[in-house]
């Protein structure tokens, strides 16, 4: 499986920049002031990009939302008991999470994954089951896990990419469903970009300040316990991260290597990205980060990385509930992009001069 | 017509803030954490309060287009000539401008009503001609029309909104066309705001510095010349606007009094929003403004009247783009607030302790 973990990093390739200078003079020639339409200009010039030559295409759209346990929950990071993320995959399975009600209106199938619930699930259609281990061991006692379940999970999530390019899903985005997932998601940010982690320790589903202080001592004992086993980027989202995060960090990976663009749901699907950004210099061609989240933290980490997110609406919820509605965004700015008339064909003047 | 005028501004009434309670306790009941969905539910709340008691319904958009001419265009304010106003209108009609992307994206219907182009239109289904002259007055040398034309642009919005009412439209939005329009508006706003013209003056479709020294005399004169005539927020919005600007005035203000939420999309428009508001308190209670626009001063105007725009994407095209892209958000939020499970429908574990 190291092999083919190599080989799925070695196939991402940067997109072809040379292609840019094409498909802005489309964009300036619609019927608008040039740059008048911002940021969807951007946006529809990075789908265009990702997408390779000839018309970009977004019409199949897919979220994948990753859930998995963690053992650092023992510590009493969380305002949620555990068991509500097995609940939760079954009120996704039902239709009543927020993320079925805007993956429905972006007009996004959904599957939920299961990389690490500590629960068995009966087989249900939109189920998918990847189950490493029945939860991460806790990262303040030591490593989340191995680095070859971490591998196991990053091909779980590539595999699942490839299968929806296979069926021809032209976006996919991110979520996840994990209680206590903020803990490992700020140790990894800690460790990959190096940030101190009381400046992005942050109160998650909405903890005290006792918990808070608390989940900060935790993420702090978790980078001294692992530093030794925690040295490469593998190594960190082994030590640090969750099954559903590593997950998260495959899709990511598996995406960009058959060029189909992710969009990244808030704190914990951007732990994912960053990891899979280390694994891979080519990846971010091919991101989008969806949304600033409320979390604390998430405005740090977006500056360290260059990346400005589409939308700032406040959430904190995850699931991929911004990322389904950065996906209307996305898809306005390839409809922009393809269905506008050009000045020349809708016999509008030109700026003077 | 003034007493018709008298009757509309009568007729709009604040939303009963008695019964957020009982929407946040519905909120609140949702599988999510409280508050997790930010914005969405700040914007349910809102929707639902305006709407009044019941089920909020969300399923008819539409999106109205005012256009009109400015005799201000003369003093070489703009990047483009004024003939691009009807230009882009019967682009418009034939669905070549972003705005037909973004509201068939959104899945609302679109009307263009000229309220003053300086051109003869034929007659086109989604034309709706309301044209009270062929271009206002140049508000350089004087106003840009009589307060009877003001209240004649206001009545035929007004008259818009209550029939899109009649017709069971649930949300509607404001959008324009109007070459040199930002100048009219960033008097207007220097105006009702008290601003200072030389921090609000931006580049529009895209001038260069000269005509930005230009465009900033010509609104100073403007306001000089103007002082006398334009002390109540009606006369200011007759010496210093637009037809297209009052004609959304109207449309802001008919759609309040029918209690149907507007979506107010850029600069321009919330430059008729901002008239609106001091015309009749109750208005801002209906008012969602879309998005932070890209035009210099529209921050500093944002602040002053203590809205938070929902989208921030470096807009400055206008139409409605901005609109009718936030309606996405809207309607994500009112269904957020139907159609999400409980934490007692779908047993799942509420918060500890």
């Amino acid at each position: 499986m190291n092999e083919q973990f190599q080989d799925l990093l070695a196939s991402i390739e940067p997109v072809d920049m040379s292609r840019a200078v094409a498909i802005q003079a489309r964009l300036d020639d619609l019927t608008k002031p040039r740059g008048s339409l911002g940021r969807l200009e951007e946006i529809a010039l990075q789908y265009a990009l990702a997408r390779g030559p000839g018309k970009p295409v977004l019409n199949k759209k897919k979220v994948f939302c990753f859930a998995g346990d963690h053992g650092v929950a023992a510590e009493g990071v969380s305002a949620y008991p555990a068991e509500v993320t097995p609940q939760m995959v079954y009120n996704m399975l039902e239709e009543g999470a927020a993320i079925n009600v805007l993956a429905g209106l972006a007009g996004a199938d959904l599957d939920v994954v299961d990389m690490g619930v500590n629960h068995d699930f009966p087989d249900r259609s939109r189920l998918r089951k990847y189950k490493v281990r029945h939860g991460s061991s806790n990262i303040a006692a030591g490593p989340a896990m191995s680095t070859d379940e971490a591998v196991r999970s990053i091909m779980a999530g590539a595999g699942l990419a490839r299968e929806a390019g296979e069926q021809g899903y032209d976006l996919l985005a991110t979520g996840e469903m994990g209680i206590a997932n903020t803990t490992p998601a700020t140790a990894l940010y800690a460790s990959l970009l190096d940030l101190p982690p009381e400046t992005i320790t942050g109160r998650g589903t909405g903890i005290d300040d006792a918990t808070l202080a608390r989940k900060t001592a935790v993420i702090r004992r978790a980078l001294a316990v692992n530093a030794d086993v925690s040295v490469s980027p593998l190594e960190k989202l082994a030590a640090l991260g969750g099954f559903e995060i590593a997950g998260i960090c495959g899709l990511i990976l598996g995406a960009a290597a058959v060029r189909i663009p992710v969009v990244v749901d808030g704190f914990i699907s951007s732990a994912a990205a960053v990891a899979a950004m280390q694994l891979s210099f080519g990846v971010s061609d091919y991101l989008f980060f969806s949304h600033l989240s409320n979390e604390q933290g998430h405005g740090a980490v977006m500056s360290r990385i260059g990346a400005r997110p589409i939308l700032d609406l406040d959430l904190r919820l995850g699931e991929g509930t911004g990322a389904a509605l950065a996906m209307q965004v996305i898809e306005a700015s390839v409809r922009i992009y393809n269905d506008m008339a050009t000045f020349g064909s809708a016999n509008v003047s030109e700026k003077k001069s």
